[in-house]
């Protein structure tokens, strides 16, 4: 049985700048209490790199400077035998009507699929003083002081 | 075009405590670098929820005391529209010739898919005073003080 993704909504962007993302409706009901997180994980489908070539990429450079040869575990590269994105975002508005998830930002392309979108809980989803390679370090913190 | 995931490995556990990931030989290349990283994102496929009836869940209630209902993208339940586990894990060894990532602890039954693997990075993954549901705050923390 193979592992296919439902599709339960799409990432949205206007010209204006606004971020959101647009749930289907007949999966609206899945957001019930969402607005009582600050942040969620969104996990989307990379279309860009969903061909042969793309996933089969198992290493490659990461864009930092003096990265070393990196396999796509060790990175984010976008091209990855399952190519799933996987971004933490801030919530700034519910809106129950439209049925979007207004969001701060994402690393996505207007009209992403998204997959699956979960709770950003700090229990499990937040590790103080993890360990990165160099390269990574000067990354520029986005929900952290 | 459906999202359809690629297993890379399987979720392994000893019946004297070890857990690790089996890496396919032949995504092995994929891991290169990981052990610079003290942790790691494990996107897994909840194979016991794989069933139409279990994909059709849209709310439920968390299992915590007072929660109230809730719909999937607001909890962590394994019924929902994607069945895909998303957990970070501390890195306690990396095992080249075996294929092998030990892990301290992972929430998926021994021979689970494993569909990805994202090195944790706390410049995009983590986030300092994240807001959650009442019902949520008392859980025990994993990786912070």
């Amino acid at each position: 049985m193979e592992p296919v993704c439902t599709v339960v909504g799409h990432v949205r962007k206007s010209e204006t700048g606004d971020t959101w993302i647009e749930i289907a409706d007949k999966f609206w009901e899945a957001a019930l209490q969402i607005e009582r997180f600050s942040h969620i994980i969104v996990l989307w489908w990379i279309t860009g790199r969903d061909n042969p070539e793309s996933r089969a990429n198992l290493s490659d450079y990461p864009p930092q400077e003096n990265a070393e040869l990196s396999g796509v575990f060790a990175s984010r590269s976008p091209a990855r035998p399952t190519p799933i994105g996987h971004s933490i975002v801030a919530i700034t508005k519910v809106d129950t009507e439209g049925h979007r998830i207004h969001i701060d930002q994402i690393d996505a392309h207007d009209e992403t699929p998204v997959v699956d979108i979960k709770p950003y809980m700090p229990s499990s989803d937040k590790v103080d003083d993890a360990r990165v390679p160099s390269w990574f370090k000067d990354n520029v913190p986005r929900y952290t002081s």
